[in-house]
């Protein structure tokens, strides 16, 4: 993790400049193929890095405490938390995986349903996978899947399904233009 | 998932009978031990489930939207997931695994490393791991691991350290005494 850096000043960035400190005051955190990484960085330090933050200040920070610090999980936490890493883990899944990262997906997935703290979910969870094979093929096919089987719990919950070809756009690119 | 039950009434429990619905309308749902599953149920019926609800009414439920839902997760919402998954998981590990379920959870934790999103953040716990082999003994010894590989990001971060023998308070059984 990044120590903070206070002694430093955040620069606007320019297109040709990649700033090493945000807005926040810690160095931004470049992804290996030198793109601002977006699940290392605070949203306020990814937006500034990448030229498009718009008016968004240190306030939108007050959104983040998702819940009182100290209370157990209960289930409606749990699956939100559990769908937000599954999903932004595909979105960091390589375009072109070999064989032995897609048998490790595969595997993390089998013992991420046998470990789920909520036991009928987890086994909802197993049978989905055993019924629906995971496509990790590519990036984009688990996304897809995995958007499919989130859709399927949606649908048990009543809540509306999402349009799996914008997975993306929710869980990778965000919904704006790239600046 | 259980379907919402509009039909039947949620009647308060008593010390001898174990309600079927909650306030929420839902089924609600027992560990094989027959205790009210803390991470199966909203909160809301958990608390009603075992005769602790104290006035907490349903506006409780506008504190669990953590986070715009079109947006996808920055480093400190991938964070705060992720160690919400990993310490429930503690308080559902058994309390004497076999040598099978420990091996287990050795894989899960290497592989959750691997894919972790914040690439970064991944390489920290994957090292952690190296250095500090899981304590995957028993459901108390993960507990406690956990809760020190979580302190010493927290240090990185300069947040403050949680103190580790109140664990199953924060993420098992609350901090209220038992009903």
């Amino acid at each position: 993790m990044p120590e903070p850096i206070e002694s430093k000043e955040a620069v606007t960035p320019s297109n040709t400049s990649k700033p090493e400190v945000g807005l926040t005051g810690r160095k931004i955190i470049y992804d290996k193929d030198g793109k601002p990484c977006r699940s290392c960085n605070s949203l306020l330090d990814f937006q500034f890095a990448t030229g498009g933050i718009k008016g968004i200040g240190a306030t939108k920070k007050e959104k983040y405490n998702p819940y009182p610090k100290d209370i157990p999980a209960d289930v409606e936490v749990l699956g939100k938390s559990s769908w937000t890493l599954l999903h932004s883990i595909a979105a960091k899944y390589p375009e072109k995986p070999d064989t032995k990262r897609q048998q490790d997906l595969k595997q993390f997935l089998t013992l991420f349903g046998s470990f789920y703290p909520c036991w009928f979910c987890g086994e909802d969870f197993e049978k989905y996978i055993k019924k629906h094979e995971p496509k990790v093929e590519t990036q984009d096919s688990f996304g897809k899947w995995l958007c499919e089987a989130h859709n399927e719990v949606n649908v048990k919950l009543g809540k509306p399904k999402f349009d799996c070809n914008l997975w993306k756009k929710r869980w990778k690119d965000g919904w704006e233009e790239d600046p």
